[in-house]
């Protein structure tokens, strides 16, 4: 169910409305869009009765949303879900599109800032690095855990750069959600419902990669696990599904990208480097990401990938990365987008200060 | 790494092999055979030096073992793993094919009961029913909880069916190993690594079920994940994958069960209920999984299916449970396997003491 | 559409609606049952007008079909189709499992007739062998051609087996059909159309494998193409669909059996050598066909594997189909089948004279 | 085997060791290159004695080609190549992106011509409309057949267009080959291996559309049974494969773009029609394909795709086809391409007079 609210609404009658749908024992998430605030109902108490509600002052309508999805559905919020980083211009959605750049493990401080200095040189405005890595062995290099995301913040503080990590589970996701900027939900833990309504309750972003065999209405339902619980700051990111193919170790499904758009007003980057766990195939896949439409690429760079600890055939080299910052800025314009280079420190968000994503 | 002890090798020995190994910074697990006692080696501190231990007394061989799976391997313990039940004559692997039936979820204490009562009477050794569900919607029933792991306590004090059922999260993990005889690791938490190390400090049998697009060896190295902590309590249960097939909910891979048993000594499981979703494929596959070679059946049954709270369309009736039971019966001795018909409190396993699982 | 006849409606009756239907413009299918005749009307010229039809005499009523396929549904044909050879007891379909052994590919007279000899001694009623190979590099040995074709012929006189081998275009399907029992579609063939309508003009059973990505429907479309050309004894084969799995070289989809068994009344084999791709899981997934219910199994035999030209590793020792033998007639009453050994020539079909297959 | 010449090798020298290796009873084909040129040796005759061929005058050296492919190899043509239509400036292959575009199947006159005129009009300088049909069900509208193709050589007369067209078998491979400029083999025959030998016997372009289920290796393969047979004008064309996913008709595979230009110097097109079957995504996978590096783009455009008789719900309308042109010609510079627009007649390709295509 959906409350539409007047476009006169004021935040008192808002609040009214919210408070009213608590007390039928239900779950209220006010989503503000351009025109008027959308009000989600959730909660598995049964029916909603309409009447009431539709009788309350300030609402325009109360519609029923007939998608699994519901908060995560364009049906309730049609402008595009910005996220932005406060006291930065960096955002993800919106005209400017997002570039996540960094090697998949932080393997020492002088590998992650050699990394990524190059990368914000490069013009990337956020640094990704494996704190705690998910590793199909229990015998092999598992992240160097709070050291890693201790040398993060440092690189953060140094170079302006927001950092992107992953959570493997309750105990690191308060961890990660300390120390990082964006918190990651890797395409194993997509179905992890418990670690997805534990994101829920944070109030920092979410990236939630695409499982391996992940459905687009599975996809969109693991945001709404994250969303029902009150956090809107969602992104998606498709990483390769798998498949029979054998040239790619997974199959990048590029078209999820107009599917989700159509669908969901949460943004999707792409990840060209699980995608396809090809060092030479990265670069084309992130200029057809790019021109698909995605609002970012995330991209696995190492400045030494022969001797990185993990996902070494598939990270590019440093200078591969910039001819790649390149070739996107070109094809940018062409679906409507830029390239910011870098990230802005301090200052606002293109036209004015930086609203709250939703 | 592997030392294999010579066959008259002392307790004693065995003992200080492990230490020996412990003090390297290694972890030492004494896998014991039919013949003689092979010890494990595991930890990611690099090589071991074979050397010393060699000259170990008790010491047959040393070995290294190729495969990325070494616990779970059968080149580590060549006899088949036996789980056993102390107190009753229930195991899962061995001669006996192992039933797990039950509804999808535990929906009340009547429903639970009906169900568990008929398939008992039908020859069930184990129950199965959910507490914590994993489900796509947040916005669905996700199970009793706790109230439904009490209703099957009381459904083993009163039919001594053992009782099989899944843990979400580390939270529920400890409930659920308080509470039940084997502790289910979901499909979709197949590769939940750290659910699956907290598994392996349990001392309970824990179900692995295989996850929609898991390979064999992912398979086989969620089973090692739990068993490097230490338990070697370890089932494997095929439940259908994801392909381009319409005609059933997942594809039941029937292949893989020659294929784990060639490489693994672990016993394995089918689930025809989820491996098809859809109660009209169920028995032949049930009877196909027989005939194929598994330890055993994981079944749902519901008394009224088209009313279940989750999975009515792929429950059988328990009528077609007792037919299930009659069939596989009549195939079991084809594959050198019979079925025991319930569970019998208080005896002992046939041939002798109850051994410990390895 | 589908004209049913009255139960009393003469021959005469049947073959006036046939005429009828061929002057409106479409093609008339007789398809006689067990207790009595529907006709099957196909053609695309649009829509029948069913009034007309139901006044002619003899006429019980007409119905719409509303499946894709119309002359492979049961619901135009309740009884199961039972392939009948005339002059011997071998049928495919029916109580009997049909068992078709041989080689991949006739490499020559001697290794024919050895594995040939072997095969009907241990009771197989069919022979297969390659005459003409569908392989994946021009530069590989493509078959014997003709000299395939005369040796198996030999052997059919020789040892009453009858002879299903591959016709891989209209060239090589004429010459199939004047030699062999059975004329077979391979699985990447399944989809020619040009190839299936030319096997619909013959008089000869025509075997389907499934394509190695061939949805249900598209397999009885296939099936739907030979019969709508007038062609009815028609045979379907799984023989594994293309996955990401990596344990078998196809994943064998045996929930097929049931699902085809539901919405069609045309006998199914299974092909667990194509299936699996490794011989030692033949055994496991002939015995799971055959528990699932399928009609009968296609295996390829060697009497020197690790020197086939074709398919080696997939390959069954003579010894090993004996032992199959064995174990497939012990699990047949489960299902209500029984394994007849060998084929007796001359004789007729148990309870009576051999109908035609339609 | 490749034999590679000497820079300087005379026609003469290349016809002797073309001569030498036939007298062997091997096919010898000659590939020239942009440096010298290399021979290609096939036929399943064995072994190759590399010694008398390094001895004849004018050979450089004899090479092993390791790959199952060889003269679709980039081994044994370092070259891209560009398929050329002579009195024409049109290419596939190259710098210049090929529009291939036109409805699913030729309807009527009127229907083709409006549609050719509008792609034309754009830019497009093929014209692609199924005259031969491959349709999953028998009673469906199966194309117009010849009436088809004599509509598309007035196209091509009147517009300058070339026409590319289906073959389904040999009958219509024939009449393809005598009306059409490039020769078409639908994806449900990429393995149709007797098709592919006839159509290399060909003198004519051949498009080949990658399987629903082909690797990599098997769509080369296909590409090197046309060649093995003396015909080396073979383009092929990523159209999506079968996959889990539900999102879009197939998963359209863009990451064999780079894979096929690493292996092979065949040119590869993308059709975003088959390969999503939803309008909506047509344009982002075009405008993703030719930014992952694709040599063009085959296109479904219908002026009323409503009522279209075959693909209505993926074919774009003619403004959507101009919008696809302007965004593919701003990203094409990216990648090193440009797109002409439209075809001169009369005209010779950029820099000199046509080549032949190897």
């Amino acid at each position: 169910m959906l409350v539409v609210m007047k476009a006169q609404a004021t935040p008192e009658q808002i609040q009214a409305v919210c408070e009213h749908i608590v007390q039928l024992g239900f779950r209220a998430h006010p989503l503000p869009g351009a025109q008027r605030t959308a009000i989600g109902i959730t909660g598995n108490k049964g029916e909603v009765d309409r009447g009431n509600l539709e009788e309350l002052s300030g609402v325009a309508e109360v519609i029923r949303v007939s998608k699994p999805y519901k908060l995560a559905s364009r049906d309730v919020k049609e402008e595009d879900t910005v996220i932005s980083f406060p006291g930065t211009d960096a955002a993800i959605g919106g005209r400017n599109l997002a570039i996540v750049a960094g090697p998949c493990s932080v393997e020492s401080r002088e590998q992650a800032f050699a990394i990524a200095e190059q990368v914000a040189a490069a013009g990337a405005q956020f640094f990704r690095g494996g704190a705690f890595k998910p590793r199909t062995s229990p015998y092999v290099f598992q992240g160097l855990g709070l050291e890693a995301l201790q040398i993060m913040a440092e690189i953060r503080e140094r170079t302006g750069l927001r950092i992107v990590t992953e959570a493997l589970d309750n105990e690191t996701l308060d961890l990660v959600a300390e120390w990082a900027d964006v918190v990651q939900i890797g395409a194993r833990n997509m179905q992890n419902f418990s670690l997805l309504k534990r994101a829920g309750k944070l109030r920092k972003p979410v990236l939630i990669k695409r499982g391996l065999s992940a459905t687009l209405d599975e996809f969109l339902m693991a945001a709404e696990y994250v969303m029902s619980e009150g956090n809107y700051q969602v992104i998606l990111c498709e990483r390769g599904v798998r498949t029979f193919t054998d040239h790619t170790r997974n199959t990048l499904d590029l078209s999820i990208v107009p599917a989700v758009q159509r669908l969901s007003h949460l943004p999707i980057l792409v990840d060209p480097s699980h995608g396809t766990g090809r060092r030479d195939s990265v670069l084309p896949m992130a200029r057809a990401a790019v021109a698909s439409g995605a609002d970012g690429i995330l991209v696995e760079v190492h400045n030494q990938p022969e001797k990185a600890l993990s996902d070494g055939p598939q990270s590019i080299y440093p200078e591969q990365f910039v001819r790649m910052m390149d070739e996107i800025e070109r094809i940018a314009p062409v679906v409507g987008r830029s390239l910011p280079r870098g990230i802005h420190i301090g200052s606002e968000a293109p036209g004015g200060p930086v609203p709250s994503s939703l």
